[in-house]
């Protein structure tokens, strides 16, 4: 036997399957050589799971330190059964194999980029210097990501909270950038337009953009107080106010600044956007979804019904590289920081 | 005021949004300059709609007519309020403005490739040729097309139900075309696999796939059926069997075929096929979904799960010469035309 880069030697239960659809993992810490083990400082649980497991609990802390440990123990994994979502951990590498691809080493402190759910993991401190209130668990024990994993340095130069809060959405810049290069080698110098741009996965996109070559980018805001946010940290060429959720009005808020866009940039997490993305940009133009609240069908139906020929990609949370390029634009660019740590001292 | 290539001067209510999204369009015979009006023969009534209206009529024939006729008189176009489907129609080419893009004129056969519920439209035979049982409804009034839809003329040497059977999914071929076309164009000629292969979508795409380069076209298939129907079609250089929903299963199946695919074509309606698309799709490949089974989240999340790099495409319905393109292939290939006309027979 040898070991698979996405982890099904680590399946225990049912067997065959990918470790994200596994009841159970076998989480033991000696590592196979495309391996790497983790020592595990904290966990960061995702928001919908702990909200579930507090309000089963009755908000009780001890009973959902008590119900986490329980489904570590029991799964190997941080999963939790109800809603299928896990989180995320920050940890420093505590042994890589000699075969592994991801480029890290001993004492190296990093943020595993792929999720909890199909992560190997064994806590040894029950813990106990978490009281069960918030996402945030200090924790002490061990991670095994394979070959096929995603991980990040934790940069030295800034907190952990703010590399955290990129990591989080550093797919979006990443594949704008790539989809914004594609236009530029063939010579077009795109119009880019990011709805929601006053976010967090928004405004590392329009800098994404202005730096891939856009000729212009539009960030389309829902509220004047962002707007003001927006044009202030100076990451747009144009800032426009409109309901995304409203195809018309979105469509002429676009051009009016400037549009028909080449390439629009969904980071609004609120459902109906499908057919105003897709009407706001221009014929053979390219639509990239990266909200979790866009519908398939939506967008499918949506641009046929309006004769649309537009591309349109689902939101691909992985290009390689990028967690770095993510933090190269933050550290460029002072109103994306800006923002970001107003967005963090808000939380 | 002038016309919307969209259709905003026809929505009547609620003010300012699509024709899809209102409740009532102004389905007046008086064409605008880029409008066209259609004779209606033939209404195709969704699926899901007719089943619905049938059930909550208890079957009967009278009160499902009385029920269409109804939606139509109240809303100036066929939606059922229920399901939000509509359906497609066939008919004759009455009047085309000077200013139409679509391409018809008066005389020609044509069918809609946009939704009913999108299309004003009137009937004036009390839809009397029509018993209420079954989703064909002969019918005579007026429908009409904006600027921007999606018409496409009957051709003569096809029997009406094998052309409607194939612009029914005549957006899957096209945009497989596309992408490889795109592979071959910078040097690559891409191995591509089509999950569901011996459907409709699917036989067509093998085709489209071989037609516009492809080095290897593997289809996938879940039952043995299905295998040898689509080996005696000679559609797919390689034929192969899979549960599209292991996805563990289907990267191996697609291994032993050839694979990893540089591109999947995913065309079943099944659920849960996402993990396997992205599993068995090469590094830097591509995967088209579409189903409308696929589930946006399920594609994205899998896709940064596996830490792979691969560009997943939403499956537009509509790009531009896309019925004519089937037709061809449709034409071309005997063992596509024996495919359709085998499965017309069973339905």
């Amino acid at each position: 036997m040898s070991s698979s880069p996405v982890g099904l030697h680590r399946v225990l239960a049912p067997s065959g399957v990918l470790p994200q659809a596994a009841e159970k993992l076998d989480a033991s810490p000696g590592i196979w050589p495309d391996e790497v083990r983790i020592a595990v400082e904290r966990l960061n649980l995702d928001a919908a799971s702990y909200r579930q497991l507090a309000e089963a609990h009755g908000g009780d802390g001890t009973a959902i330190r008590r119900a986490v440990l329980d489904i570590i123990e029991t799964r190997g994994k941080m999963q939790n059964p109800v809603t299928g979502s896990g989180g995320m951990l920050v940890g420093v590498v505590d042994e890589a194999g000699p075969d592994s691809p991801l480029g890290v080493k001993p004492g190296d402190r990093v943020a595993t980029l792929v999720s909890l759910t199909l992560t190997p993991l064994q806590i040894t401190d029950r813990l106990r210097e978490w009281d069960g209130e918030g996402e945030q668990v200090p924790a002490q024990g061990h991670a095994i990501l394979f070959a096929r994993s995603i991980v990040a340095k934790l940069p030295d130069d800034l907190k952990p909270e703010l590399s955290l809060a990129v990591m989080d959405v550093c797919g979006a810049p990443a594949l704008t950038a790539r989809v914004v290069r594609s236009y530029v080698d063939k010579g077009i110098k795109p119009v880019v337009s990011v709805i929601g741009g006053a976010g967090k996965s928004g405004s590392l996109s329009l800098v994404a953009a202005r730096t891939a070559g856009a000729a212009r980018t539009i960030g389309v805001v829902p509220v004047q107080q962002e707007k003001e946010r927006l044009e202030s940290a100076a990451l747009a060429d144009v800032v426009t106010l409109a309901d995304a959720r409203d195809p018309v009005a979105l469509a002429k808020a676009v051009e009016d600044a400037g549009g028909p866009a080449d390439i629009t940039v969904v980071c609004v997490d609120v459902p109906g956007c499908e057919h105003g993305a897709v009407l706001s940009t221009a014929a053979g133009g390219t639509v990239i979804f990266f909200s979790m609240a866009t519908s398939f069908s939506a967008a499918a139906l949506g641009a046929e019904g309006l004769a649309a020929d537009v591309t349109m990609l689902v939101g691909n949370g992985y290009v390689p590289g990028h967690a770095d390029y993510a933090m190269e634009l933050l550290r460029a660019e002072p109103g994306v920081r800006g923002l970001f740590e107003s967005r963090l001292a808000e939380d």
